[in-house]
């Protein structure tokens, strides 16, 4: 469809409208990731604080089974099936006491829930904003370096050293502070290349992902092409486990 | 239904297995009502925390609405209902945005759930192990001074005036370690009479009410009579606002 009635003034508007709409949506795509790696890492504590409460409780009834399943969120859903009310080794729940430990179990797993939704979400959204990064660090690891970056802009405009050293800055400003030795990564630490390798081969990795990194948060920001699986697939080859 | 044919060491054991199961059922209780208050702390940490996040979050696309609704409760129900692609002042959130903040909201609604249920529960069980402790402290700072005393028996047991300072301890070693003001009360400082006294005579119902809040613990420990509705209205005659 052409619109030869469009004056010069009309179609500065659009265009102008066009540009507002598109950095406001990329701004809120953002600080949706953020807020999004926000709320995981507030539901994680949540769950993990009200996990160990359930925990206390769940001890006077059957012991053992608090001690057999340390994972957190095995733990619940095992609570939520179990019948408390025939325990051999604790003391058994009446009905009433043994729905309120049990309505605790369904908030923690409405908890868990909704964190893993949100991880689904955030995997999403990188999908779709930042391909590239998400490719080499995974969702949570990228969303925690956009956050400390500030946005994806400022990430791809960070040096690839710096990248390496975000989420390390406690570490950093006591390194400067009282000459304690140097931290070699951040967030990344978690990378799978990373704890995959060798204790003193971790710095020289650390330094090539964040490399790896920075390359990625740069297209991704400039709307380049997806080479996320290149990258690291050369990371890969040069230092993963065969 | 007698039973003749008992011998004496049938009886004995029967005796002992009765006065077993009487222990583990008190024990219980106690243990069930402190636990419950743990978790109900628990819960309303987790709530504060997680809504905060939410709101966060939910700034983007309608501030107004975050800065109306100081009520953290209130807050997540409008949230629940609230149409966010139809913002006037923030960006529109997209639908898988708006599913994203809205399962953060449903897994708060879920703890909020808990812990109303629970704080029910709490008032129940109460109702049963301790009723004159539950009318005179209400049930949030009756089951707190169980929980510092250690059990009901042990609440029974201490001195009033170690009962008007039971959730002040910080503050009662912060005056004898530096000798800053000696606290006046500790957790009955939220009950309706002292926070309704004036500021200067508030030492001296504090004072009162952990009489009369000792006193129903000796006589729900020794399963005496109801007396807590007759030591609440001498107190309310004696201190409570007309």
């Amino acid at each position: 469809m052409t619109e030869n009635s469009l004056s010069f003034d009309d179609l500065r508007k659009k265009a102008i409208e066009l540009t507002k709409k598109k950095i406001k949506e990329s701004v809120s795509k953002d600080l949706m990731i953020i807020n999004a790696i926000n709320n995981v890492e507030e539901l994680e504590k949540s769950i993990n604080v009200l996990t160990g409460r359930l925990r206390e409780w769940y001890a006077l009834t059957n012991p053992e089974l608090v001690n057999k399943i340390s994972d957190n969120e095995k733990f619940v859903e095992i609570v939520l099936k179990d019948d408390a009310s025939e325990s051999v080794m604790g003391a058994p729940l009446d009905s009433d006491d043994e729905k309120a430990v049990k309505a605790q179990a369904v908030s923690i797993h409405a908890l868990i829930q909704t964190k893993t939704f949100l991880l689904l979400y955030l995997e999403a959204t990188m999908d779709v904003v930042c391909k590239n990064v998400l490719t080499l660090s995974g969702s949570t690891i990228g969303a925690k370096l956009i956050r400390e970056a500030g946005s994806l802009k400022r990430l791809a405009y960070l040096q690839s050293s710096t990248v390496q050293l975000l989420g390390a800055e406690k570490a950093l400003f006591r390194h400067i502070k009282t000459g304690a030795r140097s931290p070699k990564y951040g967030h990344i630490v978690n990378h799978p290349l990373i704890t995959g390798a060798k204790k003193d081969d971790r710095g020289k990795v650390a330094r090539a992902l964040a490399d790896k990194i920075s390359i990625a948060a740069r297209v991704d920001y400039f709307k380049g092409e997806f080479i996320g699986e290149e990258l690291l697939k050369e990371l890969q080859s040069k230092f993963g486990n065969k």
